[in-house]
């Protein structure tokens, strides 16, 4: 479906980063559903750079919905939220389909689409991309919010410097604890469950982007509420949709559910979940699964990582090679970039993740389900 | 899609662990192709438990093509592989929907499903159901083959012992060296790249199994020869198709590509993957990206690394529920089960990995090219 | 999609006319659902052909259903229907593909498959594969009927000879009268409203036969009890997921809803059908628009007419080519064939009615609605 | 997928009559494809009302093109398209949510979307957003043309008065001399094939728009130089897939492909189209069958029929109900509308036309193809 996702709930994205205007459809969700612009607008703050941790380009993202809301509610029909462009610098980039920057799609871009994309700020593949797609997961996570699913991320770890983590403590396994938690990251600019780890991290973000260098982390998300019974068990897992969005958010290079990886060193007998009775209710006394079994949910927290790589725009000297001459050639960045993104891309996250649950939800329930 | 995959040539899986046939249909391969039984047995006896770190049930796969083949060369239109099951012992599953067995579907499939499920053997959600997979995908990787585009997969670590990597080797950036090692790996019973640890992990597997556990590990997966330019920006990333299609294969928790989760502990100017002309070609000189920027494939080997969770059917004693009666009860698991899957799942996941090759590439070149 | 429909429930089609077995994967019914042999087998007997107005080849069709069905009721994952070939007589269609034959796929599947196709008895091409088309249906059909959604066609025309229509009398205002006529219909072997019509339609169909030519028809089909509120705005208007369905049935070459081809001569005023309460039911005083509006049904009768063409394969002298010769050269099509199919289409165009019905009311309401 | 069409190149519909923006992207279209604005505002001005046979509301349609082409060239990634609204009088759509308009989709959309629709001029189901089709339709008209495959539309038939037809006349066996007359309609502000009628249809139309009444038509469409091969045998036959999309344009009842119904009333021996070489190429004498053979184009023309009702909005009283009050109501539009659509649907009907045949060839030959 190239640039569309969901099944049920439709999301398209278009848009260059010193385009016109970037912005998203969003077809399918449920007719009355509030639309609520200071949230929309909460979250496209978070999502914006600020401060030496982030590119010095900040655009104020100042959002139209041209379609599909009247009045503060969903009509049913496809939503479609602009974002003009209006602080870009273009003539940094004149280089770039010449000489591709090392670990950007520059160079598979003129494979893709033979020298004719746009190049400006990495043209479709740029992060501002990701603006139109908060603003549509806003609309989502609140929708979902009234349901009583809660969506959060934090920074597990960046730069070396690790902050508590939701696997392995009683987040995990509680739905209502794990809510109040999401809650307070969800307010915060700097999303760390242990707040005394920030000035370390922050030190060692400051200390990449002052040599000109980048860095990048471990975000970990949770899903508190989720009902059970979500998931196909071929080819559409729970697994298999969500890791499907989220390795289309750029700089994501590994997801992991519940223990992912560190589960390939347990034994079976570890690992398992053992179920127990809490009242009436069937849960796991351990979550090593991440709530999910055979690709469905199964009730508990729904708990995985992304590994977010140090954003590729560093002004250090690197070799590349000019395309149209083919020979080798160093190249020095210029521009304004991200030494870091995970503090950003946690918005984004939480968006994507929204957007997911808000289709298998309509999937499963019908159309009308968010709004019921 | 739930039981579909692919967008051009598409997959679809049907079938239960202890009903009549199991089966794939394959729609949308070009037509012309060879249909090699030789490589399809070979390629299911890989797949098939032998020894004492598998399942006592062995099944012959003796397959059958039912349609979409013709004196053994594909006719373009849909290929149905079915398989028969013969050992088939289903009274031990009785209990499987009143008392669900941990880290499995038993539970989630209720929920699902109502109880409607069929729960012999895991029913739909059975690894046999990988079978079919591997007929269809062993098609698809003749294919494939014949066009210089090459998978293979190692055991790069189980129970604790550790296989020589991929990633970080030259192989990792020598498309050509890493053929003859996934020729190797292709040939080999149990696929590893060093093959003086093979006692050592097999031991551990089989000390698991003796203790009536299980143990997981990491699957490397390499392509070698995939043309650059392949994958879309959003949301048909190559990373977000291939990690659709592997997460929903039984047991993988973790993907990652490139070296992952791993990137994350680096700074950018390691982790950027430095370009550099090889006579007329662009190569990197390192591959931390797995051969993908920006979503896209550049030329470069393709790498990636699955997290195999250990099989969750254990013979130890384990704490569950009775869904019937709502209390707790304790579980002693009957039947046959595999105290490891990774020396068997490696061949499911080179098979779904050439099925959605051969699904992208066909998109991008044309529904002929593979026969061209 | 090619092979497959739908995007909640989804039909998967394989095999060929005279290939080993032909079948189909049904993925998305609920689970719980009834599946009731009596009922397959009834709906198979009127696809199957008899008499003089039908080929002579006979096919018992004895089904199987070898995965998705536990103890009669569908447990929620793929069910895959089989059907043997087993009368084939091969020999009859060596020429196919050096002389195509008017009118068939021959040469369009020549083109497309480049020779590759099967080309006996018209492969995967051959209204044969309807069979397990209808055996899904009728699944679909006696969900349908559980919730009070009822189907039925009728032979409105054929070989110059009406039958009475629904279309204009009280049938295509009224869902109650409009169920009792359908259940007659479904129960009649040669599906007409006017049965004082039949003895002079076959006669006209038997003549055709005696020449060794062949007659169409128009079937009308009428879909009584369907909830208002199905269908989309753009692009998945009732009309059009319903043509899209329909336009694959072998030898349909026209769809119109309601008047159709007659509402272009009409005025608006005649055509714009007006609203009315019937207690707190608001209805339609006409129907010319069949019961959608803007490619939503309203809740009255839908109805929709399709034309079928004679079938293409008769015994008289043809001109042709021959391919491999590049020259034209004579055909006299050998074989058994049918003179007229409509009497036989009309199960098949139910069948696929009901396929798409169950798809799209799963969409709306959820994956569980037809259980419930 | 609601309100997306397409495979590999994908149309998103947004927008509501009276809203800000309405628009389209379209994603897939090859990189390199030239964006002729005179020729997009040439097309959009086919579909502009005009004269007393329109609604007096004029768009200026200046449309913006906000993403996916550069320097005049397509990029391959998403082109957005955004018309916005300028000329709305919505106090005249007041009652709409409660008094339903006879023939419209006010009363369909209350029961799909609860009330919470946009009502305003029709909203989402207004013909008004055919207009950003139109420009997407343009560039891919004009992509089409560069590969020698021309498409075009007539009034076959309108308020009673009959134009010459395609079908039936030495136009459908011939594409080049179809080419010529498809060049001549495609010039003509008002689309018919024999001039001489056009007075008298005019006047006719004019005549209901006098008396606050409405008429249709039919609209016969050709295309020229379609290869041999597109189609799929099941579902996706060409006649499916071009229906699927010609259903969706507004008022369109009915499709027919080559003689449609008029087949339901000839012989074998007459509707078959036999096969003859010229030189080396296969041709067929006649094209009852429209040029597709099998669901499949056989390489002769493709002529299909388009019935078009009158439109619904006439300015006489009409019976309908007050859905608030639950009581009948009679009514009397207000507002300024279309005593005739057919006249501007034609370019509306190219449009999706080429936008179908472009994803389509994009599948059948690749990404690539159209720029090749």
């Amino acid at each position: 479906m190239k640039n569309s996702f969901g099944t049920n709930v439709i999301v398209t994205l278009f848009g260059e980063s010193h385009g016109q205007q970037i912005g998203v459809v969003i077809d399918g969700l449920a007719p009355g559903l509030e639309v609520n612009d200071d949230f929309i607008n909460s979250q496209l703050a978070k999502r914006r750079p600020s401060g030496k941790i982030s590119t010095s380009r900040v655009e104020m993202d100042e959002y139209q919905i041209v379609s599909g809301v009247v009045n503060g509610l969903t009509t049913g029909t496809p939503i479609c939220i602009l974002i003009p462009n209006t602080n870009t610098k273009s003539s940094d980039y004149e280089k770039l389909k010449t000489v591709p920057r090392p670990g950007h799609a520059d160079y598979t871009a003129c494979c893709k689409y033979h020298g004719f994309q746009d190049p400006r700020g990495g043209g479709h593949f740029s992060g501002r991309i990701t603006a139109p797609l908060v603003a549509a997961g806003a609309i989502a996570i609140d929708a979902l919010a009234k349901k009583g699913i809660v969506i959060g991320s934090h920074i597990a770890r960046c730069a070396g410097v690790d902050d508590k983590k939701i696997m392995g403590s009683n987040l995990a396994v509680d739905n209502d604890e794990l809510k109040k938690t999401l809650a307070k990251l969800n307010e915060a600019d700097f999303a760390l469950i242990d707040d005394s780890v920030k000035s370390a991290m922050i030190e060692k973000m400051e200390a990449a982007a002052a040599e000109g260098d980048s860095v990048g982390g471990v975000l970990e998300t949770a899903i508190a509420g989720l009902p059970a019974g979500i998931g196909e068990p071929w080819f559409d897992t729970f697994e298999s949709v969500m890791s499907h969005m989220l390795f289309s958010v750029p700089a994501i290079k590994g997801v992991e559910f519940g223990d992912g990886f560190a589960m390939t060193d347990m034994m079976g007998s570890q690992s398992n979940d053992s179920f127990y009775m809490d009242g009436d209710k069937v849960k796991t006394k351990t979550n090593h699964n991440g709530g999910i079994n055979g690709g469905i949910t199964n009730g508990m927290p729904v708990v995985f990582s992304c590994a977010v790589k140090p954003t590729p725009s560093i002004y250090k000297k690197q070799d590349s090679v000019n395309l149209k001459e083919g020979k080798n050639e160093e190249l020095v960045i210029e521009g304004r970039h991200d030494p870091a993104i995970i503090h950003r891309a946690r918005v984004v996250v939480d968006s994507v993740v929204a957007l997911v649950l808000v289709d298998m939800l309509s999937g499963r329930y019908g159309t009308d389900y968010l709004a019921d």
